[in-house]
């Protein structure tokens, strides 16, 4: 960080994020690809600094529990996948630039609208460095600047790529400024970042639950942010058994860390005495904890009874909690009610129950006959996501490249004026 | 207001919206089209029960001015007009429920994303009872819930349009609380409305600039701002000179009050001299004050020097700011200097600079060849406008219905698992 103060140094990096912003907004599809492959080529031949650098951060972060230090190293294969994902960005379509829904109105001028990026997007991190390449390249293609800080323990790795970053973009005449990286690891950049609606035009948190509560509550800009999820999977009246427990058990059990693992099971009572036991019975195999209402309880003998605060509970672990219902309303009413609107899947064969589930469950993602674990910005053709939004407002679901745009009215007219 | 403290009464309007939104949101569209139209025959067949409220809120309001006067009228033209309002929501497509972009993916699911309405959404505006009956019959169709505080002196005809809502509602089988208007004149509800994320999914304020940026800085929720409408109007180097006259004339003139009238008019250097004497014409002969820069001075007799200030100024009367640039890219830029990025217009035959003033300048609404005086719902073909978004998060422009909903994404699946 150079020699300033520390909100001199955050304003300056605004203001050059919001020049540079202006040029990505205008720059060619053919520049910022350029800019996308030559960062991809960078990352494959980074060589001895970027290990140098990564070696630093590990050394200094001895005591970071196991799955943490993964995330913080950068080893050949994860660059190889970051540079792959640069790649994958480039062979998208540009959003920017793209007119929809050009109608001619009865004045004879003609309206539609324009996609254009939002400006600057801050990001704030945990000390993933891939998602240092992901922000940086998201940013590229849909024509934002972008302002980048990622956690402390990753810095040295994070200034490395951020050198790579600057260099591609430099490699296709775009502005250096378009990605920045925080440059120091002072925790009063992040209240600054978050509170200068005049250069950053919305914050994109990753972290923990409490840090993005208090970035929201704390936000001077929009913010796009992931809370918990609390997914439920239910078991319809009408049911292809056989489908049911095999989709169940993958959206509990294929990974039990990611937001989008199931972690509360409704069961229609027509269907409780023939699904529970089997599911149960997968469960008890991989060693999932069972936490059910009185209903289950009874059907399943190695279950233990469920608490209120369990139907509220993300358990990111091997851990279930069931309920027995006696109508879809009752599931829906429960989901609305207990769920956090992240994503939830109904298991039927049933078109109707299909239908309202879709409508009526109040989700960023609403699935039928699929695993809770596909709600995600890969699985849904994104290309890439540069978050997961469990907000309505803007983004909803997985943001991709087009979370990072907004829709201007064009108007087109030959000389019209208003009587 | 019932006998109760503030907090425990707003408390209970947004639990009752909530409660509501939900059954709005899986409304059939017959019901909301039903409600829709058995208001616009309420609102015509009102008689005296309503003219007896607003004669009560007319005598209260004796020292107000005119126009705020007129306002706050509910004569049978204004309760016509609003009646038909009604009628062409009714007769608009149902935006809720509609599905688009499905795309299969290699793993077989299918994903597509259905559009939903946002939830319950509080409205803050002045004493204008016409508004009161806009916002009923935008979230009515949209299947949101809301709940509206309009300004003080128009309580009286508020509760009686309020009343006429509410009877609609019943006889569409849809809850009455699904619109709900304050009933207080007590300036601390405002407070309280905006500060229940649990219960009001956006704000949208209409009024003064002060207000709304009041509003926005307290807002717990997402606000819909709209702020000032400096817009600008420029006069390319390639232009039809009638054409050009005939708009700028129509973007100023025809009416100085409102957001989209144009407050400055920028013209290329090359066609200053031929295009200036003439528009200054046409000001000069309706009383338009000119503040130029020294150029125009030399150009324009009656003109007065423009300082710093008058760039940035929204008039709203009959004043006009006048540059001459040398470029296009000086116009674009000052315009996104100076501008409140609301709506701008470029007048030009050239192909080159229309594609770029639509591209790069940073306007919710970018115009070429038309007055900015279009930048409005109703001539956009939305059919309503809630308000008009001076933002680009979310909703950009002027907001109708789509602008009270969001997309959340659908997944169809027959069984697919995560691999």
């Amino acid at each position: 960080m150079p020699s300033m103060s520390l909100p001199a140094y955050m304003d300056d990096l605004g203001r050059a994020a919001r020049a540079a912003a202006t040029t990505m907004a205008a720059a060619s599809t053919a520049a910022k690809n350029t800019a996308l492959l030559a960062l991809a080529r960078r990352l494959r031949e980074a060589g001895p600094a970027l290990a140098d650098a990564n070696a630093r951060d590990l050394a200094g972060a001895a005591d970071l529990s196991g799955p943490l230090r993964d995330r913080l190293k950068l080893d050949a294969k994860t660059l190889a996948t970051v540079a792959e994902g640069c790649e994958q960005i480039a062979a998208m379509p540009d959003p920017i630039g793209e007119i929809t829904g050009v109608k001619r109105r009865p004045t004879g001028i003609s309206v539609g609208q324009m996609r254009v990026p939002l400006g600057v997007f801050g990001m704030i991190y945990e000390s993933r460095p891939n998602v240092t390449i992901e922000a940086a390249s998201l940013a590229i293609k849909s024509g934002n600047a972008c302002i980048l800080r990622g956690g402390s323990e990753a810095i040295h790795s994070n200034l490395a790529l951020a050198q790579l970053v600057a260099a591609s973009l430099e490699e296709a005449g775009l502005p250096r400024a378009a990605v920045q990286l925080v440059n120091t690891t002072d925790r009063a950049a992040v209240g600054l970042l978050i509170s200068q609606p005049q250069w950053v035009d919305v914050i994109i948190p990753r972290g923990g639950k409490g840090l993005i509560e208090r970035i929201s509550a704390e936000a001077k800009v929009p913010v796009i942010k992931h809370l918990d999820g609390n997914c439920h999977s239910y078991v319809d009246e009408f049911v292809d058994l056989d489908l049911a427990v095999k989709v169940v058990d993958n959206a509990k059990t294929q990974k039990y860390s990611p937001c989008n693992a199931t972690e509360s099971l409704l069961v229609h009572a027509a269907q409780a005495a023939a699904f529970l036991p089997r599911i149960a019975a997968v469960f008890k195999a991989k060693g999932v904890e069972m936490r059910g209402c009185l209903r289950t309880l009874a059907l399943v003998p190695g279950a233990v009874a469920a608490v209120e605060e369990d139907w509220s509970t993300e358990y990111l672990a091997p851990i279930i909690s069931i309920k027995v219902v006696d109508s879809l309303d009752e599931a829906i009413a429960h989901i609305n009610r207990y769920g956090s609107h992240h994503t939830d899947a109904i298991l039927t064969t049933n078109h109707v129950s299909a239908m309202r589930f879709l409508r009526e469950v109040d989700s960023a993602s609403v699935m039928v006959n699929a695993s809770t674990r596909f709600a995600d910005g890969f699985e849904y053709g994104l290309g890439a996501e540069i978050g997961i939004s469990t907000d309505k407002f803007h983004a909803r679901g997985p943001v991709g490249l087009e979370g990072l745009t907004s829709m201007k009215w064009v108007v087109l007219g030959q000389g019209e004026v208003r009587g």
